[in-house]
């Protein structure tokens, strides 16, 4: 686009602006204009909260979850059970679990999947962890919950003979019909397996 | 929602994402880990450059566009026909119509519209700014281009009214179906009035 009025910075900020995920152009422009007409306060604070995020965030030396401190404040938790370990791709599915409130034991964060194709083999995923707390023995049940993609599943299985050394329980996610979804809707791969896993009503 | 790792400063980022248009905590959560695993580099880049902006994008003494200049670059063209004003209520509407590509005069800013109920009247809009440059003789159309709602409908006709003692051209954006516009999905009123305003083929 040509510039309009503050030339290049503001050509700039747009196209800054369109680092973040699900930003284009037009949403660029809409984010730019309010910012700067209606809240530079905000945006300020926009601004300095994301270089402290960026200076400040790591991750947690435990289950390698985001965290500004060695451990995070899930695995700082003593209400926690460090028994049971749910093990997922990203913090996105840790926040999303935390969420459905289901789960108080601990996580372990893959911050990936493995995928050869791409490179990324067990040691980009941080497995050496994982190991020396299953070899440690403090843990009783491996959940695995990781996406059900084909690198998900492969990786599940992965996860899966690894942990079978040390004799402890593995579970997955069960899988089939989302609640408040339509069968018409399903596709045809989840339709099946949902309906040969099928449960018996008592 | 609960912090889920990095406590207090990603809850934070997650609050302060929101204050984008159209961002809810959906998609803060999303940006925020794409900012934190994948483009800390990109994340730092727009941190920077909105600060930057903030700080030093302000308004054109002309036209009340935005810029960083006394003047904003299309005021400072000579190849702009200063002589032709196009009068918007925001520089995303300045933005729009250079977009466009049919115009090659100036604009005129309002950064609102008349709207006493919100206590906005012709002082918060800038509009001694344009009566000077229609005192000074200079402007031979005035070209309204608010929008078509209650509001920028009033000011068109105070701005109209305004104009009427300089004896110029003032004409407004054409109203009618839009291109791509199916009759079937188009609103009554604007139905009504590009019936009215048809225009005979010859």
């Amino acid at each position: 686009m040509k510039p309009s009025g503050s030339g290049d910075l503001l050509v700039r900020l747009l196209g800054a602006l369109q680092v973040l995920p699900g930003v284009g152009q037009r949403s660029a422009q809409r984010m730019a204009l309010h910012l700067l007409q209606r809240d530079r306060q905000g945006g300020k604070l926009l601004a300095e909260v994301m270089l402290e995020a960026i200076e400040r965030v790591g991750h947690c030396q435990q289950c390698r979850n985001l965290t500004t401190d060695e451990q995070c404040v899930i695995c700082r938790n003593p209400e926690r059970d460090d028994s049971l370990v749910c093990v997922v791709e990203s913090p996105a599915d840790v926040m999303a679990l935390e969420q459905a409130g289901v789960f108080s034991g601990s996580y372990f964060v893959l911050l990936g999947r493995l995928s050869p194709l791409d490179g990324i083999g067990p040691d980009d995923l941080g497995l050496e962890l994982l190991i020396e707390r299953l070899a440690g023995g403090a843990i009783r049940e491996l959940i695995i919950a990781t996406n059900t993609s084909v690198e998900g599943e492969a990786t599940a299985h992965y996860l899966q003979e690894l942990a079978q050394p040390y004799q402890i329980k593995v579970s997955r996610l069960a899988q089939g019909v989302p609640l408040g979804g339509e069968l018409e809707y399903l596709d045809r791969s989840t339709l099946a397996l949902s309906f040969n896993n099928r449960a018996e009503i008592h």
